[in-house]
């Protein structure tokens, strides 16, 4: 048995139940939680949005903590370690994607909290392949967003082979688009944030943007024609994409990690003149996560975190709702 | 003086014209015209559907023909060459696109048949840069379709390293479509053909399918789920985009050379989840012209034309605009 915060059903307030934990299988490590993310993804299926969710229902995908046990099998863990864990508890490890190491784009990849709980709660249990030990230098208390928001803009930095030479430029400035300008700038870019919020402009050049555009003023955009390698939005509303892909050099990319419901409306020739790219991703795998943590730690790359005890979870989500989080939230575990 | 076939207004029926040709520039050649195919694109600009046509408008970029003058600072083309010219006529060669060898995304690229006349004529003048030799090998005759069509599928291969491993689909069989089975082929991947036409079926394979689904099925597409690496689609009109972005594996990419006016529709959840991309691309730059007459002399891939002497162009066009022509219109000059 475990405890956790749970919804019973679709939008219901969390409360706290005693969860079932399944025998721990041969590959299979049990996490103590110390701490954990709250992600909009964790809203979507607590709002049961994407038609998945099964109640009741125990959210929080941005994982970290101690491991207390570990299955007969499991030769990568130990007891001890402080690990994180993100969007996925376990991938099929047989497929030819799991095979050429993107466990992350696995067909039968498991998420962490679809048909089994996640990590608002006292433990949490997961193939030894989908953990991820903390290295020196990262902070835990503000680690778990990386497991899940740093990792989804991150990964594409690695999918893509963006050049420290690229002019590159974020689009949304919050849970995602805080850690994508400070990975940026690290990894060498020039970074220019879109933003719809002035108050938020000074912040983005702290994290690392060397220009901020207003992205309500269509004529700032228009003026940034034909300048950028790499765009990555993170924003789940529908903009004028197509004005967005004229900021785009010759063979950009526009790239989506956020993902809106609305069809993005791509004009053909947009794409052909400059030979343009589209495209979007989910989080990362395993091996890309260790290297994330590896840069994260070397460039002192941290999650801007409001903390909550995990008993205040339900405030905690509020808070996310209503888009007040600078940037991300995450819960102390308190039971 | 050239003699030229020229349309006087959108639509109307090409005739023969004196046309006035500028002073030789001193890095232009000046080609003989020996054979042109007719492309979409020439009916396009005849019927100024894009809007930028001049007229009298002497269509024609797929030319092959000898050159016969050139100007005073030419060194890389010399009289008596058996050359092709394609969509450009000229590039700036000083922004930073032409620098990397991309000439053919120079924003300032001149179009051979916008601002300037087409290879619809006894002559055509052209900067030296955007002329290529025809290797030993090459077939005169049917070489014109190359410059055009055979480059717009041919690029892509290269520009986005397509590997002999990759299963690789093209949509529609038809003047470029029947370019890029060949291509393919010969690229040593595992190709799909999709053409609404079943009359095509047998020769797709004769052109290089290794296997053919019937574009109008939806179930025979459904059934080619998680199949692909890359698709090509060469077609104008608007298809279930997303239902061909399901037959991608992760990582696929779904790539225009035809363009619908039509935007692309695309959910973002269609690209999210297998990290799939979505571009387009035109022609391709003199260089990668080269590599493909070389790839085309050494495997012996040949556009299948249908020939009408140029004084035909008129019914060379009516059979074209019929959908009749399989697969290349190629004009011989007869002046």
């Amino acid at each position: 048995m475990t405890k956790a915060y749970a919804a019973k059903k679709a939008g219901s307030e969390l409360e706290l139940i005693e969860v079932e934990l399944p025998e721990l299988g041969a590959n299979e490590v049990k996490i103590k939680v110390a701490f954990c993310g709250v992600c909009h993804s964790d809203l979507s299926m607590l709002n049961n949005e994407w038609g998945i969710s099964q109640y009741p229902l125990v959210a929080g995908h941005e994982v970290v903590g101690e491991i207390v046990e570990v299955g007969e099998n499991v030769s990568s863990s130990k007891v001890g370690q402080i690990v994180g864990l993100g969007w996925h508890a376990d991938y099929c490890q047989t497929c030819s994607t799991c095979g050429s190491g993107d466990q992350n784009l696995c067909g039968k990849a498991q998420p962490t909290i679809v048909g089994r709980h996640g990590g608002f709660a006292e433990f949490v249990q997961a193939n030894q392949k989908s953990v991820v030990e903390l290295p020196a230098g990262v902070d835990m208390k503000s680690a778990g967003p990386l497991f899940c928001g740093g990792i989804t803009v991150f990964n594409p930095l690695v999918q893509f082979d963006i050049k420290p030479t690229d002019k590159v430029a974020v689009i949304g400035i919050g849970g995602l688009g805080h850690l994508g300008l400070q990975f940026l700038n690290a990894w060498g870019c020039e970074v220019t944030a879109f933003t719809s919020s002035e108050s938020k402009a000074n912040e983005a050049k702290q994290l690392g943007a060397h220009h901020v555009i207003n992205s309500r003023e269509e004529k700032e955009i228009e003026a940034a024609a034909n300048t950028f390698d790499f765009i990555i939005s993170t924003v789940n509303v529908k903009l004028d994409w197509n004005l967005y892909l004229s900021t785009l050099k010759p063979k950009g990319r526009l790239h989506f990690v956020g993902a809106s419901l609305e069809p993005l409306d791509i004009g053909v020739f947009n794409l052909l003149g400059g030979q343009k790219s589209v495209s979007g991703s989910p989080v990362g795998s395993p091996a890309t996560i260790a290297k994330m943590l590896d840069f994260a730690a070397r460039h002192n790359i941290k999650p801007m975190v409001e903390m909550y005890d995990m008993s205040q979870v339900n405030e905690a989500i509020e808070h996310l709702e209503k888009g007040d989080a600078r940037y991300r939230v995450v819960l102390q575990a308190d039971f």
